[in-house]
């Protein structure tokens, strides 16, 4: 059985951005946090919705024909599949997001993505 | 598409315990708030895992077989799917759980439990 997680102790683990670490799984889906700053790019995720949980900064999501949704710390939003999004932070933002095993951050960019590490 | 959610502004729209609120619904997941303070039944979920968040105060997880758990605020824990547990809390805590559609509270025990009803 895992151990708790304390979401600020892994925080503190890691600083690159962009790059989720998987912190827990629950039945087939995963636990990730990750660090962003700047803007990610514009992409689709069809097989999954994807919800973000913001616990420090800023987060804007940017999403295809409606209007942007700006995210604090205790809010979350679930951008549903399919949907065009682009996040964007002007500060440093953590966020908790909850995929499907296997999911990867840029969806159907063709920018290269990652499912995210196992931070162990 | 479903509105963004502000945890704290909806954990104050209820009082009522171990009565899970949905605030939203990711694929077949839901996300529920739930109020705790006091000792809950023993029970087991047989077919899901289950996420546990603190937001505030302090949650107990009794485990059987294993030593209890003490969750504080920003600390997840996930009950394998079989594994019998009980929740307390000694002082009014607030959750964030995941669980699949359907999941009642008190999965295996005979106490009368509940899926959450959907806070509009």
């Amino acid at each position: 059985m895992a151990d708790k997680v304390n979401l600020q102790e892994q925080f503190v683990r890691f600083d690159d951005y962009w790059s989720p670490k998987i912190v827990a799984s629950v039945n087939d889906y995963d636990v990730k946090l990750v660090k962003v700053q700047g803007e990610f790019v514009w992409h689709q995720h069809d097989a999954t919705d994807e919800v973000f949980l913001v616990t420090a900064g800023q987060l804007r999501i940017q999403l295809q024909d409606r209007d942007e949704v700006v995210l604090g710390p205790g809010e979350l939003f679930v951008v549903p599949r399919g949907v065009r999004h682009r996040p964007i932070a002007s500060e440093e933002t953590h966020l908790v997001l909850l995929e499907p095993h296997e999911t990867v951050n840029t969806g159907d960019a063709a920018a290269a993505g990652t499912v995210g590490e196992r931070l162990d």
